[in-house]
Order: C-alpha cells, then structure tokens, then sequence
C-alpha cells in the first residue's frame, strides 16, 4: 500500500470537526496533526488521538510531513500569515475562510502561484453547494455575467420566519439567536458583510475578473418591517437578501448585497430558511440554478473534503496539479458605482390620512434631489 | 505558442453546431475534422471550412492527429464501434449519448481504462446543469444514497401545459410536436425511455455501483388526465415525470422512471416547461438540488465544451489525466424489484353515481388479488 497523503487541520469548531469525522471514511489520508485555541475544551469526536492536537497553529504548518493544510479558522489573522506560511513550506490550501478571500485574495493566489500550490475554497461560498469547482470545470467554457445568489443562511432564515410568522425583525432575531443560527453579535450576517465577502470572490471566479470588496455595495436587512413583507407577497414578490453580481456588455461590473423583491416566478423566492442558492446566467449555459444547505458541520466538511481529494487524486502523479483550478486572470474589474445604476424602488412611506398627501408624496419623488438621494431597498431584481 | 489540440466532431446537429460554435472562442482548440450524415445539409454556422467535414466517420477516428473525439450522433450503433475505435486509437472520448452509455456503459469503460484513456459524459443527462463532474469532484467525500430528478424536458413541457392550460395528454402533445418539443414519434419520450437512459447512468455514478438499465422500472406519462392534475393540484401536489434512485442500507438500488405526487414544498414541483432538475440526497452535504436547461444547442454545448476543457487542461501534462473523472468502480448494484416496494399510490376510479359504489371499491382494493396488481402510478415521492 503507498504513503498516506498527509494532511493537518487548523480549527476544530464546527466545520473541522466534521471535516475530521468524514476524513476518517478515506484510508488514503491520514490528519497527522490539528491545532485548536483551547486544548482542554470538550469535543464531541470519537476515538480523538489527543497526541495530534496541538495549540499552536505553527505546528501544523511547519510541520514537514504535511502536504496539505486546511484552514477552517476563519477570520484575517492569524490565518493569513498561517497560509502564506504554509505555502512558503510546500503545502497545498484548502480554506473555508470568505474573510480572507475578499480582502487579501489576489494576494495569496499570487503567492500560490508563485510557489506552484493551489489554494482551494470551495466551502467559502455556499457550505455544501457545488460551485467553484463546477465554475471552474465543467463550465469553463461559458462566459458568465450574472449572479444572483442567497449566500447568507442567517438573513434568509430571518426573514422566511418574519415572511412567515408577520413577526418584526428584532423578535425573530431573538429566537434565531436562541437556535444558533444568529450570533450574540449578529452585525456580520444582518449588515450584510458576510453575503460581500462571498460575493465578492463569487464575481472574482465566475467573471474572470478580480472585483475589489470595497466597491461592494452593501445593504442588511434591519430596517425591513413586517408591512413590507405583507406589501411584497400582495404584489407577487418575496424579499430576499440577494448577492448580486452583473457584468455589463463593456465589461463593468455592478455587484452588490441588498434586499430585493424577487417575482415568486423565480426559483430564489422559494429558497427558505437556512438554504442558500445561487443562479448563474451566461453563455453558452443559459441560466442554472445550485442550491443546498450553506452552512452547518456536515455540508461545509462535503465541500472542504472535496476540495482535499482533488488535491489527493493529482499530488503524486504530476508537478502541475488542477490546472483548471489555478487562479487565471490578474485583471481588476472595472466597477459601476451604485450612484451611477438605475434601478427599481419600492417605497414605504408613513403619512396622515388626509387631503393632499398623495399630491405631496408624487411632487417630491420627481425632485431631482429626491432621486439622487434615494438608495436602492428593495427591487432592481 | 504551443500545438493546438486537436479535435475531431462526429456529428453537425443542434449539439454539434453549438459545440462547433463555441470551441470556436478558444485558440488553444482546433476542430480538424467533422463527420456528418448529409454533407449537402445546409448549416446555420458562419465560415465552417468544407474541407474538414466528411461523411464517413471513420475518417475522424482513425485520423492520427486528432486527440479527442467528440460523438453527437446519439443511438447505439454506429456510435459504439466508432467510440470503440477512438479509443484503440489513441484518443480520449466526449459523448452525449444517453442511450449508448445505458445500454453499454461497462464495456465501454473498461475498454478505455484498458487503454488509459477516458470518456466524459456530462452532456449526456440533463443538458447544461453541472451533474456528473460535480459528483465525481467536488462531492467525492459523500455517499449519495438518493436521487430525485427531472431528466426528460419533452415530457416536463407537455405536463407543465397540462396542469396550465387544463388541456387533455393528446392536445398539448400536438401543441409540443409543432413548437419542436417533442418528436413527430414521442415514443422515447413520453414512455420515458429517454429518462430511464439517463438514471441508469447518474445513479451508477452517484451509487459508485453499476445500474442495469433492464431492472430499471419505467412507466410514461401517457394515461395522465386533466382530471389528474386537478386533483393533485388540489391535495397539494404536482404531477412529474420523476427519475428516482434509492439505495437501502442494506445497499440494495430502487431504481424507477414513473409519474410522481411532488409536493408542493418540494423545488422539483416548480419545475417547469423544458427545465431540468436533479436532488441528490447524501452524507455528508445533505440535500443538494441543481437545476437548468435540459437540452437544446448552447447548453447542452457548454457540457460537452467543459468535458473537452479538462482533456485538454491535463492532455499534454500527465499520462494518467483525470484520475477523478475515471470508472472507480465494477460492483453491479443488487436491484429490488418495483413487486416487491412498499409504495403509496394515487387511484382515478370511474364509477356509477349510485349507492354502494365507495364500498364495493373499497372491498376490492383489500384483496390481495388487487394488491399485488397495481403499479405504482402517482405517489411515493
């Protein structure tokens, strides 16, 4: 039988953890080493060698032994200098890190590059949704210049319970903080940075086009009220946190999080709860839709250990693995500023129930300074 | 600049000439010959060279510099000596033959792992959705043990109509003949030959065990009523053509082609018209649905171009190419036989208005003469 490819794990919170239990199926891969923040901390593993766990994540990536690190931390540091440490010694990155891929990305695929490994991070994007990989391969021949994508399973849930429940905003965050599916401090889902991140490097992938997180327009879901629910469904529509990315005919790009009604003739008004999806429209495809769970130990482990067996089918046969899966572009989008969009709005106004307020409401919306200031809430799906 | 690959085409149809036009966007591809049935047939492509086309296609698979053969002619014979003689010669394989991979799939794999050569098949079940590369890459860390899917577009087009339009089997049918829908002889289709073709194929892949497709149960949709759909509609349900595959625990394969009761909360019964859809059922992702279009020029071209993209990504880097992509396995699936499932049925019953009818009905479903009689009609999704 030949060597066991070797692998060591940084974290072992929810995600590691289900990716160490589902390694175990595979006797061509051995996790030699997994470091963790706190070594005393109960973990619900079987038969867990306790001679392999380690506090300190340099352990694992000056580990020579090791061909490949998966990185399931999260968050910019310490886990880009861990990477990029890693990589300087050789090893092959599998990363679930959305953060980091938004904000220092083209700098560590570069240095991938420039030490001939591959970074993959399939588990970023969607939990257990194929995605990147599918981009990446079987669809490379398409040029694709739209996305709209549920990438967020905490907005989503919150706002199919307030679809549901005609519950307010703050009450559903309560319960979904109760159930684990919103944090203690929720700003990163709610605000919408976690959809930007994702959406970001999704763009970055699918366009072929490095899009920077800054020009990102991003909008939460806080200040939708129960009322613009109810408003949405009578007129045919759902709201939905959507990360949208569109890539004009010149080549701009337009990508943005925001809420949006979305016509219920559309497979994303239907995704409920935790699931995310994502439609992809371009040519010669036409439009494809991949949905799933986007988050949770099991579903995020299928993606971070599919990502790993890439990596193992190619590692001893050629010096050049998964050339598809390199990062092959280095230009930088050319972005549309939101200010400079059209787009449909819906408005929610609160007025007095008396002679001439309509009059007023209609003479104000068509002020030009009416129509500069107002933001896109929801529509323009 | 390096050697082009080169490509060789056996068939100019709807497929071909959508492949033939988009290879034509990547100038590391050459297509150096193409074997058509009539080369008089006038063709809707800009500047094809009439010089490579012939109509003996033999003159593509024993042509020496031809590296991967593409086969878009469907149906078993010649496709199966032509593929087999491409491959004694040397060259990788990318077809979207449904039927000829049901019907001789095990051959023809073994024949091209003996010759350390590959067959890629993406195009063959459901068009332009990313289905098996995904299977066999990024979701190789999971047991797939369920399969749920809308594989045949023709017949999602004519019970789509049915359940809009109120409209009887016969009418929509001629409707889908005349719109090119459905074939002036719909057999294939409607009998779901065509389906059965296709899930004999995704489950062996997805089952990582060999389907027989002569234990696949297969019914169509031809004795479907308006009355039918109304009644559904009304419990809830859409009617669909449902491509089904179940693994026990035992490792025991339920595989089967009839028309379904799809809930309403489920993603397959908001697939409409020509649209594809498979849900995947697995540990450790969960339940994952991908859905697109089924058929048609351009996206069934952008499976068959990403099949090519990744020959000709690794053709000139390895010997052994697409480790992932090969048959990993020659276990033949114990099948259960449809007598011997547990199912929950949908009857239409056409009786006399007058007393005693419902008890007279319900005596006769008792016995175990009419138990072991019905088929499984509408019901167990």
């Amino acid at each position: 039988m030949k060597n066991k490819i070797k692998i060591g794990l940084i974290g072992l919170g929810t995600v590691g953890s289900g990716v160490y239990k589902t390694l175990q199926n595979f006797d061509n891969i051995e996790i030699v080493k997994i470091a963790v923040h706190n070594k005393k901390k109960k973990r619900n593993i079987e038969n867990l060698d306790e001679n392999i766990i380690t506090d300190n994540a340099y352990e694992v990536v000056n580990d020579p032994d090791i061909q490949i690190v998966a990185e399931l931390i999260g968050g910019t540091e310490p886990a880009f200098d861990l990477i990029k440490t890693a990589i300087k010694n050789g090893k092959h990155i599998v990363t679930a890190n959305k953060e980091l891929l938004a904000k220092h990305g083209e700098e560590l695929f570069n240095f991938a590059q420039e030490h001939n490994k591959v970074i993959l991070y399939e588990a970023a994007i969607a939990g257990g949704i194929p995605l990147i990989m599918p981009i990446k391969t079987i669809l490379a021949g398409n040029k694709i210049n739209k996305i709209k994508a549920i990438l967020n399973g905490t907005t989503n849930y919150i706002l199919t319970k307030m679809d549901v429940l005609g519950e307010s905003y703050n009450d559903v965050l309560v319960e979904a903080q109760d159930l684990g599916y919103a944090e203690t401090n929720p700003t990163g889902d709610v605000e919408g940075f976690d959809a930007a991140y994702k959406i970001t490097t999704l763009a970055t992938i699918a366009f072929g086009k490095r899009i920077k997180l800054e020009n990102v327009y991003r909008e939460g879901i806080t200040k939708i009220h129960p009322e613009d629910m109810k408003a949405a469904n009578e007129m045919g529509y759902k709201i939905k946190l959507i990360a949208s990315a569109e890539l004009d005919e010149e080549g701009n790009a337009d990508v943005r999080v925001h809420p949006m009604l979305v016509p219920k003739s559309k497979t994303l008004a239907h995704i409920d709860y935790v699931t995310n999806a994502v439609t992809l429209s371009g040519h010669p495809v036409g439009e494809i839709t991949l949905s799933g769970p986007g988050a949770g130990e099991f579903p995020t482990a299928s993606s971070v250990v599919g990502d790993i067996l890439a990596i193992v089918s190619e590692i001893d046969k050629t010096d050049y693995i998964l050339p598809m899966m390199r990062c092959n572009h280095n230009e930088i989008a050319k972005m549309i500023d939101i200010s400079e969009t059209k787009n449909k709005y819906y408005l929610s106004i609160k007025a007095k129930n008396k002679m001439g307020v309509i009059g007023k409401i209609g003479t104000a919306c068509c002020s030009k300074r009416a129509q500069r200031r107002l933001c896109p809430n929801n529509g323009n799906y």
